[in-house]
């Protein structure tokens, strides 16, 4: 099983597949765990069109729980600014990487304890999500 | 003019058109300003379709300067788990909200000091705009 690994904002691994089969794959296991993305930004393509920059391939996914967030609204309703929760898939020089924003840093951000608990979970599900994409 | 408030996460204005009018207005004044939305997401839609939850207009839109962009990827490779900026737009009781987070401490999040001009940039460039989408 691949190491998870920590930075200052979020958890990674290094994926097996190709980039494309990894982003399903991404899709398919966050689902599992009851994220669904709600916008998928191919950014590779974005820097080509707008400024004719070449970059590896390099796609964020907004990944939301529902639940999750209903419950962060309640909270705190303009959480919105904080949301959805990243998960980034990009290749660079041909390993695959997909990271996640840690959510408890964006609860710290807000600063209200009343986010711990969401946050908690949404980590919880996001590691566990993150552990099963690495299994190919 | 409409006074920019600054949370603990972000800075917003009270917008003085309807709800569809300032999403309108919010994408061609970043245009304006260099930001092109990358993403929209529909909260409204997205909790009534999921789990069937009835919330008040709510979208967030996923702005992204591709210089800017482009400048943090060379500073942090794996930035994109913090981008793109978000604006939040959304109606709470009638009255509609315009809000940006704060990209300083998206950057700070990172603990990168590179990522800093940035950040600053854009933040300048984000508060300009959201003083102009208060202007109708």
């Amino acid at each position: 099983m691949n190491m998870l690994t920590h930075s200052a904002y979020g958890m990674s691994i290094i994926a097996t597949g190709t980039f494309e089969q990894t982003v399903e794959r991404v899709n398919v296991v966050f689902k599992e765990h009851g994220f669904g993305a709600l916008s998928e930004i191919d950014v590779q393509a974005a820097l080509r069109e707008k400024i004719a920059e070449e970059i590896e391939p390099y796609t964020i996914l907004g990944m939301c729980n529902p639940h999750l967030a209903s419950r962060a609204l309640k909270a705190e309703y303009e959480i919105g600014m904080l949301l959805p929760c990243n998960v980034l898939v990009h290749e660079c020089g041909g390993v695959v990487h997909v990271g996640a924003q840690d959510p408890m840093l964006m609860m710290d951000m807000a600063r209200k304890e009343n986010l711990r608990p969401i946050a908690e979970e949404a980590k919880r599900l996001i590691e566990q999500a993150l552990a099963e994409v690495s299994v190919l």
